[in-house]
């Protein structure tokens, strides 16, 4: 921690921040110019909270040198992390796609598109049991019934399964079904749920709060892996902004950021992001094209008749035409598909 | 729900549209100009997806006429809810300042501020036992412990007390401590815990998520009151912009905006919206004087050692004087304090 | 324009809204529901300020029908616009890269640079001449000089040229250098400006301002289109969001959005937008993939040395690395390069 | 500036940095701790852009000490600047309300209305004769006559003037009429206006971009400044947010943070925030109790036949029952009025 004094400030007020850090157990490196003094603190500044000493007087401001997460960071890991879901290696040279219907509705719809999407290329299986729905009069998924249907689907096609996670009390019943547990972006700051996933041994797919900076997400990631779950994959879906001509604004940038502070592998899904079936398209091959380890996109065999998110789903011809373009573009970025 | 047609749209396409809802069952009316036909959809549209018509050939927009919330809204009740905790009424003519440490640390910190807020003229003792913290590494909070040292503050100096909940299996051990329940700004879209919540008889204290629209915040709170808890308390807390000089946004229009869509009571925490001591003075003078029912504020006997947000709270001396100002402020907006 | 009533709105509000609407010179058409009346209001409603209505007793909601802007829009022109400069077709099959160093140093900065994007495929240079600073204490550009020079080093490589124009008496300077005139984001709503563009027959690059929504942008297009110049290019460079972690959120979605709703042109700025050369390569790869007209990035022969932008500004040798990367992914949009 | 070197960052790369540094003329402190080097420049480092440091390899952060604007800051002069039009201080101990109608229509629209607003108490009358409007299509303004009624106007009820500029060519022939002139939101950034209003005496009242930081708009002040022209007013009127419920957010902790920072006079613009008039007067009370030095409102005799924003005016009789609430609560602020 850095924390510059004010210009000509008394040399007692100097004293005064010093004696509180060294009164705290901390080290500190003084560095006197000629109108302006600088202190460099060290020690486990992680408990400290910074404007603590913004408020002392003389201080004109107080930097945070470290980075506050530690496991899912690049200085604590150099080699990026490889997650493996049921034999499919997400954070690797292949780009994973990951696609399905938002919601299990029957049998029947989740196998006629698992089929389709399969038969595409894509390599895990996508599908909601339970689902956070903005009102308390919508469906509410199928529970336990539904990801029997994922499961038993994702064996006939041979994929892994990904579905969402909204409460401690779920997980449990998720286990024998669910290849990948997604926290969603309502659920990234909630800090329970986030520790009991740190005790299990399955993938977690971590996607970013609607308005997390992504130093946020990262310690949000932080808590699950400080449980010794360290198989998180993160995933950008858009965020807030003030444009309202797409549900969410897709921050595009958030991929190159990822790749450099973290070794976590970073996917996105265009179709939260866009909320529209005709934007998702493009916003895949940009997300590809930036370096994503992968894309998670909505695919239902009849959209017009989906539960949930009809409107923002891909028409299975749609999806394969969406990959044939996807296998032009990974050579671009070094990668396979 | 309103559907306008693309200028000069073929008949056929409007045929479609009215098609397809007479098959679910909806009314239309039809308005047909000189070159657009706009169609009125009448019947229980809060099942519609409205993008679902959007994509149709020849639509050019969708607007959804009704709110999509019911109990919280003024058209559903006219007027204004008071909700009583322990005696205290919130939302009626008197304006209800709650007060208190962010976190509960030792029974002496506690019933020193307790003693001093209460003697100020503050009404309600907040007090956090359960600490949603944004890194793992944190203090997490005293838990039930605390919860019985804010009962007994609370007690000796008659406030009623608030206090936050996290998870599900929080609130039974909360009801026989807490007069009211927080819901934290993370938990806005927790919504196993706001249908938790619709199942007690307790007042909740709902803030407002980070970057929650009104719309949403009011849909959080149907939540709630979808089973059967009619008691919420709406806290605006400040949201998320590119402004970095305060952590947060408060945002002061909210306040004029709820009176007018809700008939819940609506408070506002200039503590946790600006961050830092010096910023929450004038805050806190301009919520009541926007018209708010109430004002949450952090209070510490002795912030420099506080475990928690020290920085943002008020000593007490420092909130007697505020107390003083806002006596002043409240004639201007017909309250009594 | 639609007016929906309040449900059971008093016949006597109705009429009112009715007769000061026909007292105004517009149409109405009338739908009246079991329990609600809509309004559609037909006529040049551009002239209406929807608040007004919004105000009236009993009216519940009012909705804009219609676009605001009409000459950038694609209802009035279906086909795709090809704007030209100096022979280079913006808009059309090609995808277009402009580069070039961000500020205009010396001959000498200008021709290596120029050299170097020509070779690699670059069909436009930039350079700027008159500078938004930030601060008046930055260097302000070299104007005219840098502009000759700007021309002699796109006439020896055979390349149009782009430079920002940021005030009305810089124009007629400019028209005999540039063929591509840029307004920053910092002046997409000084209209005064826009105006005196529309009165020119060259090319005009509009950025799109900081924190401006797209039906913004196009109005801001539309002040120039007014005046008979129809020669606009959008240009996508970031908009203002909480995030800090890149200077600007570059709005990808915005890519396909201006697609559907607007002929005009759109390119994307991926240096202004993310501030930091290794992001930009991603970024304009995405750019490419998302199915944008052109990129148009900052290249500097020596950027340690840069003036202006250095950090954001690609080697000459990283750039011809990049457009072989682009030439790999076009196919997949359909385009060539 | 402060330049924080990566844990354990080889000895050659701290030189380089340090070689760099000095080879531009800067002194440097070295500070070595355990495991982490840091940096401390002195110097002009305003003339260095930080991203260029934090590229070098071994760099892990790079913070800027100083504020990048000088003449508007605390720093620089203690005491707060009272600005004074045709008589009227503020910044003082008064709070100074500024009124009138958005636009200037005709002699009898500003008369009646500076009478009434006038006789209420408010002390500088405001009118438009130049209008930035967001479409091309709308009114502009009356130009040079607009500003010959609002002299005259203003001198019949002894009330100073202000009213918008947006071009240089407008600046001259507005001294004789206009005692304050305004820079509106769209114009913050417009860098030549800005100096060409440096050169002027006369007070400047410079409204903050919708999207502007607090660092941002100070910067912009200090491009009058610079110029030599110190009379400049600080005013914020709304910034974009994602919430659609009003027009902007008004940011009302502007209000401490510029009174913290800058010692210029800050009022705020509850009429443009919110862009309704039943917002309006619960905002004016609580930019009152926040602290600022004025408040910039609307008000016409007639807002129904308003040319424009008649939806955010006050009626007459609401302005004056508002003024009686903001002498309520002047005396919590310490103020008179």
């Amino acid at each position: 921690m850095i924390i510059v004094m004010e210009k000509h400030a008394a040399d007692e007020r100097v004293e005064r921040v010093v004696a509180e850090l060294i009164g705290r157990g901390f080290d500190v490196h003084r560095s006197t110019g000629a109108d302006q003094t600088v202190l460099g603190v060290v020690g486990d500044v992680a408990s400290i909270d910074q404007r603590e000493f913004e408020l002392f007087d003389g201080v004109q401001e107080v930097f945070r040198v470290s980075e506050p997460y530690k496991l899912s960071s690049r200085t604590f890991k150099r080699e990026k992390t490889i997650v493996t879901a049921r034999g499919v290696p997400i954070g690797g040279h292949e780009v994973i796609i990951m696609a399905g219907p938002c919601t299990i509705e029957s049998e029947e719809q989740l196998l006629v598109t698992a089929r389709g999407v399969a038969k595409a290329g894509a390599r895990v299986l996508r599908g909601g049991a339970y689902k956070p729905r903005s009102s308390p009069y919508a469906f509410q998924g199928m529970g336990v019934e539904g990801l029997k249907l994922l499961r038993a689907a994702g064996d006939e096609v041979d994929m892994a399964t990904v579905s969402e996670v909204m409460e401690i009390s779920q997980i449990e019943g998720m286990l024998p079904y669910v290849d990948i547990l997604q926290v969603g972006a309502r659920n990234m700051q909630n800090f329970n749920l986030l520790s009991a996933l740190g005790q299990i041994r399955k993938p977690i797919l971590l996607k970013r709060g609607m308005s997390a900076t992504i130093q946020e997400w990262l310690l949000a990631a932080e808590y699950i892996m400080a449980g010794g779950n360290y198989e998180v994959i993160l995933c950008e879906r858009g965020i807030r902004t003030f444009e309202t001509a797409t549900r969410n604004t897709l921050d595009i940038s958030a991929i190159p950021v990822i790749e450099k502070l973290s070794h976590l592998p970073i996917i996105a899904d265009p179709s939260h992001a866009s909320g529209r079936r005709d934007k998702v398209v493009p916003l895949a091959r940009a997300i590809v094209a930036a370096g994503a380890d992968g894309v998670l996109i909505e695919v239902h065999h009849d959209p017009e008749k989906a539960v949930c998110d009809g409107p923002q789903s891909l028409y299975p011809a749609q999806f394969a035409r969406l990959m044939d373009e996807l296998r032009i573009i990974v050579p671009a970025v070094g990668r396979s598909m």
